[in-house]
Order: C-alpha cells, then sequence, then structure tokens
C-alpha cells in the first residue's frame, strides 16, 4: 500500500462552494475512486489550503490514475472543481494537486 | 475512530534537521503515540508546509494528548522539534500544530 498526500489551494471566493461539492460527491465519481484502487482518501481544509492523503492499494498507480483521468464522468467533475482551486506556486507542469514528501509515518 | 488533519510551517533553515529527526523518532516517543491511541500516523512536507494525518483509536482525545504532553520524554523531543517549526498565523492560543477541517472523506 502507498500513501499519498497532495496540497492545493482553493480559492476564497470558492471555498463554500468546494465544500458543498465534496458534501456530496457524485456517485460515479466516488465509484471511479474506488475502481482506481483508492482507500481511505480524505480532504482537509485550513486557511484555503486543502491536503489530501489517500493510501493506493494496486499495483499501478500511474495507470489508474490515466485510468481516472480518461473517465468522462471524473472529467465533467474536475470541471467544476477546478475552477474552485489553485495549484501552489512550486507545481510542474504535470501536477495539479502538489504531491508531498512523506517524511514521517508510524502505524 | 475520529481522523485528524493538521498543519504547521518548518523553517526554511530547519527543514533538513526536521526530516532528519523524523527519520529516526525517539522509540520512547513513538512508543508513546501508540499508548495515547495513535494510528497510521504520517507527516508529509511541500514549499515548507508540513501536514500531519492520523486516525485517533482512543475514546477521550482530550485526555490522551494530556497524557502526551505530560510525558517527560515527549517534552524532549518537543523541545528539539518545535525550534524547527512556526505555527501557522491563523493559530490560536491553545494550538500549535492547527486543526484542519475535514471536507471530505471516502473509505
Amino acid at each position: 500500500m502507498m500513501r499519498v498526500g497532495q496540497v492545493i489551494k482553493v480559492r476564497p471566493e470558492q471555498e463554500e462552494k468546494y465544500k458543498e461539492l465534496h458534501a456530496a460527491v457524485w456517485p460515479d465519481v466516488a465509484k471511479m475512486i474506488t475502481e482506481c484502487n483508492i482507500r481511505n482518501y480524505s480532504i482537509f481544509l485550513r486557511d484555503h489550503y486543502l491536503f489530501s492523503y489517500f493510501e493506493y492499494i494496486g499495483d499501478d498507480y500511474e495507470a489508474d490514475m490515466a485510468k481516472m483521468a480518461a473517465d468522462p464522468v471524473t472529467q465533467d467533475w474536475w470541471a467544476v472543481c477546478k475552477p474552485c482551486q489553485q495549484p501552489v506556486d512550486s507545481h510542474t507542469e504535470s501536477e495539479w494537486w502538489a504531491d508531498m514528501e512523506e517524511v514521517f509515518h508510524q502505524d
């Protein structure tokens, strides 16, 4: 199992909308998350920073992320969510959510 | 089980020291974390922000956090770690790590 931590900013004026969207994620989006081997997925908010944590239980993370990105319903969901978000300044060209480095873990 | 997400900044000049410390957490500190009913505890780093995620499996979070804070070895550990950290501007008087709001979760 691989743990993933990621960070992005939420646009202050879109924060409530982002929260409302994530209080009722579309069922087909949730289903695709599960199909792509993501488990125990949480998003936390403070000071317009969003921090996500999830666990990947598959054996080909790149392929599963590509599968998710190719899903039409997920694309529609992202089209609604992305205007609420702003990548951190240091994000790379391939990043939306920016990967964080795990510096500590204890089971 | 309660999920906890928290954020704090790491002082840029202390970042490497912080990482080194957390690559080899003192055994008695790790033991106290377990005794205080914390599980699946990760800390992630990006852009001098530290995000922590853990799961609390006890039934009295305040009491367990007070127990940890009263532990002499944990106090020594914090005395080494805290100079590496800087609370976020919005932190309250009682916060060091600042609590985040969970805005999404999917098992």
